[in-house]
This record gives structure tokens, sequence and C-alpha cells, in this order.
């Protein structure tokens, strides 16, 4: 199956959903450049995505997709919560927050019946998932209307587990992608690919269509993606300095530095593992820290420091998201962007 | 200056340096082939070095590279050397070693005089290196006699360290690669990147040609890592099976499961980082363990463990070097597989 025609898209460029960086804005521009456009849906109240896709419907006719995590919440744990304040205590004070104003909430809930109740008035097009698929039932309501469904792997098992599950396409994110990885199968760092070496090896294993994600940058990029066997490409970082993209000023500032060549898989800011670029609270923690709680509590307790440092132009506490390469980040608009993906 | 020209090949296949698998007679084959053979020095005395060269010289009139390690040998630790023994007692008692009896010699020695030596006898037209890059003075030596000089990088930084020291050409080692990595300015595995992020940054940012490695198992990743901006392309785990290595039965054994999908990075097997199937020790001991010795120590005390355990047909100490796609090792001559990879 053509993936285009799949999806009803004239160029083979996925916007990535990104959480926190970009509402129906850039979803609408890519799409109505003739890529397809996302909208991120895990931070959304059932109102504020009602919200988000009415914009989408009035200002495109084009396809394009909404993304969903899919995670299962941790029972929240007292303890662990407790250690993970304690051990950002010296910021707290240093910042002059008072931990008992801190909120516990983390604000990322999975795909629920009231999520696809609000889908099912829009019916939109293409609906993709983050570390795993929903419930059978709730894909079905999808597909009654003709929705197509994505999901990330980031193994071959992965990808063999989703062709199972009746996925149209798999996203096969590598190594180098920024924000979240969408592993669900083994949550074994080890395990993770590159997207030279996973591309090849997931095309030969499933016979649905692979996007292939993580490290491309550029239009010679999309093309060495294709050659590996990709049927299109989803992209995230390279539109992070787009007009369209809500981007806040200390990340595309971070963006736009030498040091944004130094990323690092962090569980600082969510809980789960996510690449950004190296900041202060990465360097003084580590990047990869098991007191922080599990996806997506820890980010509560970072919400009061990040806010303050950004008030201070500061991006120290803040998840600073970006892939392997952030070369392909340009202050143009996203359709500029998007056709020059595709080498138009 | 166009790579196959710089280097007197006709295709852009570079075969890696895979020192305990190979001698010379894959590097010949590969010469002989239309590619660069290379022959991992690292192990080797003066007088097999030697031995190697004449073999090579009687068997072929193409370009050759050689490879060397220059590292910084570590002052032996004896008290981590004892702990590293003791951590590894249990399974000196499963085989019934006497820890006594167990040499504390490494085998691998930096580049040197006395090997500079042995080269300026045959004049090798090409000498690669590993973990930077030696003495200015041994540089001076091969440039001497015409011979190219390659390093490998495995950071942007590193990249333009090797060109502001004057390297010929830079092998780009991604993170999908197998065996020892090459990194040299950090020893941060954070700051590692996948081969599809690494090849156009480094490209963007020397002006020598780029070498790709990592990941890279057939026709079409060559193709990829051309269409990113790569000259040639350096591959090692698709030889593994070839009919002139040396591989060991339990290595090719390891190679043609479904598991060897499952590779990790590990300092278990020599003190150094390197990739390999995933195995007994690594997943006892962890893939990595601060307990190991700095490189090279760590290997002499898991030699008599390997010994036995191979002699049983067993893997669980064998280092089972292998890269992220091992989708491309096939049970020819290196002669095929290197038309292969050209797509003659």
């Amino acid at each position: 199956m053509n993936i285009r025609k799949l999806l009803g898209i004239e160029l083979p460029i996925i916007q990535a959903p990104m959480a926190g960086v970009q509402g129906h804005a850039l979803a609408v521009a890519v799409s109505n450049a003739g890529g397809l456009g996302s909208l991120p849906c895990a931070m959304l109240s059932t109102e504020s995505l009602r919200n988000e896709l009415e914009k989408i419907r009035s200002q495109t006719t084009k396809p394009y997709n909404v993304n969903f995590f899919c995670h299962k919440p941790p029972t929240p744990d007292n303890e662990a919560e407790r250690n993970w304040r304690q051990t950002l205590s010296p910021y707290f004070s240093e910042y002059g927050i008072d931990v008992n104003t801190i909120a516990r909430q983390s604000g990322r809930s999975p795909f629920s019946v009231e999520a696809a109740d609000v889908l099912e008035e829009f019916k939109p097009p293409v609906v993709s998932f983050h570390f795993g698929l929903p419930e059978p039932e709730l894909l079905e309501r999808i597909r009654g209307w003709g929705g197509k469904i994505l999901s990330t792997a980031t193994t071959v098992d992965e990808a063999l587990w989703l062709e199972a599950h009746g996925v149209d396409a798999i996203i096969a994110q590598g190594i180098e992608a920024g924000g979240h990885r969408g592993f669900f199968l083994s949550k074994d760092i080890v395990t993770q690919v590159g997207t030279f070496a996973l591309i090849p090896q997931i095309v030969r294993s499933v016979s649905v269509p692979v996007i292939a994600a993580g490290g491309i940058a550029d239009a010679q990029g999309v093309a060495a993606a294709i050659k590996l066997g990709a049927s299109a490409v989803q992209i995230g970082t390279a539109y992070l300095l787009c007009d369209e993209a809500t981007t806040t000023a200390v990340h595309r500032t971070a963006l736009k530095q030498d040091s944004a060549r130094v990323t690092a898989l962090t569980n600082l800011f969510s809980g789960g593992l996510a690449r950004g670029i190296v900041n202060r609270l990465m360097c003084e923690l580590g990047p990869i820290n098991h007191i922080a709680p599990d996806f997506p509590l820890a980010s509560a307790a970072i919400a009061p420091l990040r806010a303050k440092a950004e008030s201070l132009d500061r991006g120290d506490f803040s998840p600073l998201w970006a892939g392997q390469n952030v070369s392909g980040c340009k202050e143009i608009s996203a359709k500029l962007l998007t056709k020059e993906l595709a080498g138009l």
C-alpha cells in the first residue's frame, strides 16, 4: 500500500507531534503544504482537544494526524514522590519555592473513551500512538470512521507486535530522535537502536509501510531514509524554530547554540525516557536518575522550577527536547520547511 | 579530493579492521575485489605484523590499510585487578580455573616506534587509527612514504580535532557500530551519536572526505550513507561470516541467531566500550560495570573463562562483537560480498 495514498498526502513528510511546543497552527501549516500535520493531544483536556480540532477543521481540508499516549498510569507512590522532592529541595530553596504548594498532577493522560468521544465528532483521518496501542475497542472506534492508525516501534520486536495488532503503518523511531522514546515491550535502553540500523530491519520484518524517525534533518536525510526502505519520514526537531511552533524562548535560544549538538536521553522531566539538550538539571542529577518517579509523575515537581527559571530566561529546568541533529532547524514558515524537506 | 583517488581504490568500500576475527586473508580478498582491505594490528607482535604484511604484499598489488590503536596504556592498578578477579571468582570456581595462573598481559599495544619500523619496510598505502592519533613524529614517518592517514570520530568535536591534526579522511563511527568505539575526547557515552545524525553533521563541519561507519549492512545502506554526504563506507559486521574471516565457531553461531539483533555497548571484555551481542557475562554483570579495569586491562582475567567456555561451544564469556544490523552477514567470499555491497 502506497503510504501517500493510505494517508491521503502529497509529500512523504509527517510532522512529528510534539506536546508542549506546538498546537493546531503547526499541524495546519504542514497539512496545507502537502505533508501530514500532527496535533499532540496527550496534554490536552477534552475541552482543549475539541477547541484545537475545531481550529484545524476550519483551517484545512487536508488530512491531519492526532497523537495520543497510551501508557498505563502508575499508582502514585508517596515515598517515591517524597524522595524526588527531597532530591530537588536545594533547587526549591534556591528559587524560594514552598514545596507544599506544588501540585501532584502530571497533566498527561492516556487515550480514553472521553477522548474518543471528542474525536468521533471530527473523525480525524489519522490517529497515531506512542507507547504501544490502546484497548482494541478504542481502536475499533477509530476504524469505524475510517481513521488510519499509526504507532511507534523502537525495535523489530515492537514492530512485529504492532503489525500483529493491526496498525496501518509503523513509525520506526531511531535512538537519534528527540522527545519521548515510544518503547513499550522493553524499557531497557540497551535495546534501543540507531535509525540507520533500525529502518531496514523493520522494513524487512513487516509488510505495512514504515515511517522513519530520528536524526532526519533535511532533504538529503529524507532521501537517505527512503533509500533504506522507508515509505515516508516523521520529522520533529527541524520544525522547532518554525514560525508556527510555540517553542519557548529559552528552548529556541538553546536550539541555536553549538551546545545543542550534545543531547542525552533523560528521565528527569517526566519519568519517561526522552532526548533533550543537556542542561543544568541533567548535569547535576545525571541525565538518568532512578529517583525520578515513574512516567509521567516526575514532571509535577519540576514544573515550578521550570517556570521560575524560564521567567529569568534560563532553561536550567526545562525539557529542551531535541534530536541528535539540530542542523535542520530553521526560522521559517512550516510550509516552506515542509517543501524543502520534500526536496521541492 | 575524491576518496577513491585518495586511497587508490575502485569501490567506496573499506573493510573495517577487526582484531581477533581476521588477518591478512580477509584484507587481501577485499583489496583484490576493488575495496580497501584492512589488517587489524593492535594485537600483533612485531614478528606477527611483519609476517602478515609479507603475506599481504605477496598476495595483492592493490592498496590496503593497516590499523592501530593509540590509547594511552593505563598504569596497572593492583587493587582494581583484585576487585575484578573477585567479581569473576564465581566463574573461575565454576570452570575450575586457578586464579593464580591467570596472566596479567592484555595483548593490546598502542602504535609505537617499533611498529613504525616494521611498517617502513612495507610502506602500506593507508594507515588508520582508533582512539585518536599517535605522536606527530610517528605520523610524519607515515607521510614520509606517502601513506594516507585515517582516524575515527564519534562526534563533530572529534572530527574537528582530527582535521586540525592533519588526517586525510575521517571515519564517522555511529553508535550502531560493532566492536570498540573510537572515542577519545570524551568518554561520556551520552555524547555518542547515531550514524544517521552523525554523518551529515561531520560532513558539514570538515573539508576532508568522510567515511561512514555503523549499521551499514548492504548496498542500500551504502547508497543511503552516500546520500547523507559520505564519500565511502567502512563495514565490519557484514564480513564476519565470510570465508576468509577467522571468526570463531561460537561467534559465527551467535551471529546467525535472531538474538543477534540485541547488542549492547559493554566494557567487560577489554575495559573499553565496545558493542557485541548480549551474552551471559553481560547479562549477569550488566553490560557496563565500573569494576572492570581500564582498557585494555580487563581482558586478561576474562581470557581463561573465554577459552574454557569456547572449548564447550559456549560464547558466555566471549566478546561477540557485532553492530546493530547483522542482516548483512553472509557465508560467502569477501570478494563477492564486497561487490554486492558496491551494488555490482
